[in-house]
């Protein structure tokens, strides 16, 4: 039905951006996994919106955790992690669903449900549900640690900006207000996004993930394998666009004789881009992942869409609260994903006797 | 499992590529639909091997169907599709499991099921298994042809060489040999993987589909979207590096003002490259799709690879008979598993009252 | 994972007994449905604990929408629904999990979860978490009533004291108190009980439900057909020990001339006890179900069991609130999770084109 | 879409009563399971019809193994197995679908397929379709060998005449022909049916099962606890219509005091009845359950019922070749049936980290 990611460890997203509240059901964590209460407050903080030159919407996101949990530990039972939504301003969108916004899914969405969606800022469709896999991720990422996994995004590129990711812990504004971990390309992004803000614009832009630590043989056959089950997970991020992994799309001008990776000591794929994954299992070598977002839909200069009842083209100014770029709040986004993903295939059953 | 693809359609993959069958089983094809035999033939006829340049196994490929079906029609049980390999020679693997082949899935398939599964030509792990899901898409066409949807797919790039999809037939024998339909860019083609043949090399390629028909509002929101679907499907097609949607990578150096899409008269999205999916959902325009395909690892150039028992780093001369490259044989598949899912999404019950 | 009932529309239970809260997430409501919030409020009381004779706990069982309802009627995304205990008392459960309570989960739960388990009053095994049955059992109501189906059950048998449902309003305040529509036998039970009472024990009982307006042919072939969906179901009300369906036990006595109900006018099977069901489909017969329900495993008098850290058997004296018996606060459980099996098969998609 | 049973280790049947061949796919038996072939003959023998007194039906029922089989061994790929039918009749059936059999599902089916089912002997709703949940269940019994688990089954009563589980082997033929391990009353029951046979008529009957060796813990909670998932899997074989699980319906007439048992050494429930399971989960005593069949609805008896096409009442006289009883047959299905949901169980994720 659409909410639902994972199998063993699965993750049901719940809630309306301008609603009540929002938030997800986690199921499947391991009885006895530790609940760390810190990482979830900074991984929600780290995608929380109010920050300086990103959405202004103010929203504090303290989640509760309201079942599962006994003495600091999962209990194998379903977990809800629930926040209410403080800052919703519902009549920002009093234009819908007559004056459907160009880019967004609230015509598809009002005709797939009969005209009975929750329209006001996306409703279930909104960004806003991304909060729900970001508290599940930060709770399964402890599964991944007691494994030695470790998964990593950042914002690689803002247009035409690219950004390499550094490990050396990267303290400036601009690489923490963007999650962005290269400085100099940090300060660029910055400069973009700020002019862009000026002109009621927005741009494209793409977050680079590494798995680091995955054991060869992790994975499973054909749709259920790591990259088929990663790019599915991806792709349902609002304004996902496309998802390369390992060489990606370059592989096409590549001979055979050049991209084979020999397997060497370990064993493990020899080579610096050594594919992370083979027929939907690990190899041992990082897998590296790159997904490409659309610039956000929503601009402020006006658009000259369809008005639903008198059929004519009308102009359609959108106010609200609204990101310019959209892989810096993704970037802890596409790490749950990750995480969540790993930790599903993590917990299937071990097929060998 | 891994081996099922599909929710209300489910289609599940068996058989090993050089075991004594290989097939599918697909439930849910709704009772009185019309199988149509001479489809499933031509299908299955774009994908077979033993064609000039391509792998030279002889296989008819002949597909019985042994349940399901009653006067021509389908009953709504599952429908059994049965291929017996008529050319399997086990004996060119006798080197696994203790010389893994570099960019396969044999070493990691091996250690996942601790030293158990089928190494023979990749086993459940082989290209040889998407026999299955063509032959599933084909009998499930039927009820994208009810809606009038659409789905073709074609070989879009070899190497450097791009080709575009032109609507009118293209009768050349380059291009049905490499499913491209693009003429001049066919020949050039064929004359590029002439002269990787005899390299003994392998090369990269790119299958572009186009789903057209699709009505606004058709799918799920969240994980279980169009876009979501398609990408788990297409990345578990052997070889499978990268997919795209809509202006897929390109996207990045977009900024929202050109990017976003007006809504026109239909309602539909206004423009010749506007988007065919948001948020999961079609908008009414034609859906595109970029699947990029690494160089098939199997290559006739001797590869210094770890021998397991010895510990060593030994040289590997592969025998078999193997694809140059994938997207010839991989575009039938990409229709096949873009039909599959459009027609799992078709049947999913109606979500309004 | 144990805690989703459904496939089109389901429910996961989540909470604990002595936790913070307890609930359900119903996914799958199609969007449109109506929501009427008194049939939700009058559902949960008529299993709420806290009435004369049963169970003293007192919760106001107050039960919050959070997602998923727009302008009174479902959107199609997952409704969440919370109830925060309020009379919990953690404390009367000290002496677990050392010293497991006889017939109660409490050892075999602890040891599947590796002692990470919630034990209060039972964690999430509870009997407290039916109330997210009930409350989702409300919603999927509506689907039903569009449908002009019906589902009635009470409670048909305390001890060896039987009743007889009778469609006509039962007014007695034994029979409310009981869920009971059978005015003598439900003052008879209630001495019963009463005298139970004085004991300190527990009686086993039996519940009634009756499903009419099924349409011919609703329904699904083997394991998701009708009675199996509704055997596993039931078999889930913590409890439950048999149950059966039309002539149930008594058909071993019966001969196939005696038992064959021959199709009449409709169509529909001819006679008053005929099979509401034949191989998983409706017939258009009422469906007859009978649940049978051990004695509640809480009893007051002091029992001598194995006390874990010391390897012996010794006293345990139980206390908390309890119910003397199951049937009456069942009777509406049995309900809900008939009214939702009903309301996922109806959703499923149509088989016939 | 009902015809699949399981999650982790899961099976799904296929084929017609009268067409060209029925089997099972089984996914997820864990690679390295031995195949044990001669169990799966000997499984097949006990369910075969064509045994004096039973259906004259003459099927080898000779099974191949077509896929996830290596050396012995399962691979963890999908094992497909396929029987062909030898002795097909289709032209028994040429009254339907005009003049449906009462107590059949002939009509519901026709009805929800739109008039597209195979009528022919059932078709897919046929007991025929239980030889792959034998094929199926022989294979997984590997499972419960490797962690000393047995299940038992036998024909338990036929009318009035009860049988006693005797652990002997009984080597009577009348205990062969009927499945059931009580000598003196085999003979009864032979007597019986006999005489039944000369009038035409069919008869109730019961099987009984014991799982003996399950570990404290197993399970899982609520909705695929063991109860419920033996209850759903056990009522989807034709013609069952009750479930009862340890002291089953008799717990309606036992206070608590009588009915819990205290736990002892192991830990283990106290007593010779004690309950196999409590909440979904394995105590460490032996599991008892008990399934009624009502009597075959095929006899030759001419019964009126409804012809569809005239709208009248017609005299119905049924050929073909029929059992004029269950249970015998039906007892190695019930433990099959009970070995794949335990295997299931037993391949589920460990719960606990």
């Amino acid at each position: 039905m659409g909410m639902n990611l994972g199998d063993e460890v699965r993750v049901t997203l719940f809630g309306e951006s301008h609603g009540v509240a929002v938030g997800a059901l986690l199921e499947g964590l391991p009885a006895g996994t530790p609940i760390d209460e810190l990482r979830l407050i900074s991984d929600l903080e780290r995608r929380r919106p109010g920050r300086r030159l990103l959405s202004s919407r103010a929203e504090l996101d303290l989640c509760e955790i309201l079942s599962g949990v006994h003495e600091g530990k999962a209990t194998g039972a379903p977990i809800l992690l629930l926040v209410r939504n403080q800052d919703a301003k519902p009549r920002d969108y009093a234009f819908l669903p007559d004056h459907p916004r160009p880019g967004h899914a609230d015509l598809p969405e009002s005709v797939r449900t009969g005209g009975h969606a929750d329209p006001r800022g996306g409703g279930s469709h909104s960004g806003r549900l991304t909060l729900g896999l970001v508290a599940a991720g930060a709770l399964v990422r402890e599964i991944l640690i007691a494994r030695r996994v470790d998964v990593v995004a950042h914002c690689a590129g803002i247009g035409g900006i690219k950004a390499r990711y550094s490990q050396e812990s990267q303290d400036s504004e601009a690489c923490k207000l963007l999650n962005c971990n290269d400085m100099n390309a940090a300060d660029e992004m910055l400069t973009l996004v700020h002019s862009l803000r000026k002109d009621g614009d927005t741009i494209g832009s793409t977050v680079e993930a590494r798995i680091e630590g995955l054991e060869l043989g992790l994975g499973e056959p054909w749709f259920d394998g790591i990259e088929p089950a990663l790019a599915r997970g991806l792709m349902a991020i609002p304004g996902a666009r496309a998802v390369e992994f390992g060489r990606g799309a370059d592989v096409v001008n590549m001979r055979g004789s050049e991209h084979n990776d020999a397997w060497g000591d370990g064993p493990k794929p020899i080579g610096d881009d050594a594919d992370g994954a083979l027929g939907g299992m690990a190899t041992g070598a990082p897998l590296r992942i790159l997904v490409h977002f659309k610039p956000p839909s929503s601009i402020s200069i006006p658009q000259m869409t369809l008005h639903l009842p008198s059929g004519e083209m009308r102009e359609l100014t959108i106010g609200g609260r609204h990101d310019p770029v959209l892989a810096p709040r993704a970037a802890p986004v596409v790490e749950a994903v990750c995480s969540l993903i790993i930790a599903d295939l993590m917990t299937i059953r071990e097929s060998s006797t």
